[in-house]
């Protein structure tokens, strides 16, 4: 059901913000920067709101993301999961009648916490458009990665996993990072690193890299897609352990879409790429009819 | 057997060096400074083993550890594992008549490679002296713990896992960084930590930390114990998950080896800490009484 309805979305991350004007489903205007929400203080949001109304139309708008954490304009509470695209409408966090943000989502469990915050709407607009079935595995890669189990199109439980942080710690810093200049790609070294790294004895297996340099066994030019495929490896295997054979749909770009799928697949899953950019217009369109 | 023997042995680390007059088999001067190997030129070597003799004696020397790498005085090429002490001796690599540089080990296996460089001789003087058996397992703690398998009172084969590089990598930079300021302690949370580590799903239980923070479950003043205690029970439960109840002999300063005693004894397995000093200067003397 697509209401006839034009609004403005924005999902304003730590680093980036990306700005639609979606116009009955369909976008039809966008624009993306690098004012994230480390990069303002709280009393800057107005003025970008105002500058965003005037150069995309002066309508309704949702934000989702960092934008409602203590390092946003105001800090919305999550909603507990289970949470579907309802409890996301019924959270909203209205800062004026046509201005809301859209709130995170937690695990409230103490033995096992976890939390997200902008991708709720991805992935609950890639189950609500049809991207993926509603009881699924999900994957959305990145500096924090989110695994994520839909049951009967809610986000049942999340596991996120710091493996991104992890390889740019390695890149920077540390004993491995003159080894990890060169590009990632998913060739053998990324494969034999996702096959060593599903034994998930990471901090052995990250020492290997270093020894392997040492003994003449392996070149540097493969070292940065081997301790790559090290960290996704044991990431993926620790999901695939629970799941054997699992079926994982990767919302990402598709250079990291990528990666993550040669490691699925080298470890016995299987995975569909889909489009987070579709995924997030369809969830931030839903949160918008329950309030139209 | 202790043959009257008189002579220096260096312990010279990355970033410490430690000088040794062993009079007979007992140490009867010491010192310890900041003289490290990153923090010389090869050239700078000859004055420093000099003036080594002018304060200590003027005595044959035996110099262990980064001394004999890529960022010493000059390489030395390893022995492989198996290697007792005799193999040690008989690759001593000479300077001149009267200094030598003791090898360090490798496993030369191209699936599994590891190297050590002045583990091996506080390892085997540790089996020599009789301060552990001849069949054990061993364990160095620090930036890069070092797990031993001896057999017959030889280095049979290990694993570098580089637990502690990447405790200081999380506590110097990245999202939990700000967490992990407190002090570390063998306490309930360091506990807690171990037996989480222990599923060994690593950058997930990371992210734990910051979620337990985010939702108000754990206080930071205990981050630092809990993210320790993750990362020593991966690193542990990847070693006694492959020998059940093991008893692991533990060469550390007190600090870092009740950690490590802690976290093997809540994973089911039981620990002996050793003292490293002395079994590095019984491992020097054996392999000086080969040349004596």
């Amino acid at each position: 059901m697509v209401v006839p309805m034009t609004f403005l979305a924005v999902d304003w991350g730590t680093t980036n913000r990306r700005v639609f004007r979606i116009d009955d489903g369909a976008v039809v205007a966008s624009e993306r920067d690098n004012k994230g929400a480390a990069s303002m203080t709280p009393a800057d949001y107005p003025a970008e709101v105002a500058g965003i109304r005037a150069r995309m139309g002066d309508l309704p708008m949702l934000l989702a993301g960092m934008v409602g954490s203590t390092i946003g304009w105001r800090e919305v509470p999550y909603v507990a999961a289970p949470a579907g695209i309802a409890a996301l409408a019924d959270g909203l966090a209205w800062v004026d009648e046509r201005t809301a943000i859209v709130p995170g989502v937690a695990m409230r469990d103490p033995a096992n916490p976890d939390v997200m915050r902008g991708e709720e709407v991805q992935l609950l607009g890639a189950v609500d458009a049809g991207l993926v079935p509603r009881d699924a595995l999900l994957c959305q890669p990145g500096t924090h990665c989110k695994w994520v189990w839909m049951e009967d199109g809610r986000i049942a439980r999340f596991t996120t996993a710091i493996t991104g942080e992890l390889f740019a710690l390695l890149r920077g810093h540390g004993i491995l990072a003159r080894q990890l200049t060169g590009a990632v790609t998913a060739g053998d070294a990324f494969r034999e690193g996702v096959r060593r790294g599903a034994a998930r004895d990471l901090a052995a297996a990250l020492f290997g890299i270093r020894a392997a340099k040492v003994l003449g066994y392996r070149d540097d030019a493969d070292a940065a897609s081997h301790a790559s495929g090290l960290l996704i490896g044991a990431d993926v295997a620790a999901r695939l352990d629970e799941e054997r054979g699992a079926h994982v749909h990767i919302l990402a770009d598709p250079t990291l879409g990528t990666l993550y799928a040669s490691a699925i697949d080298t470890l016995g899953g299987s995975s569909a790429l889909i489009d987070s950019r579709q995924a997030f217009v369809a969830g931030i369109t839903r949160i918008q009819e329950h309030h139209a």
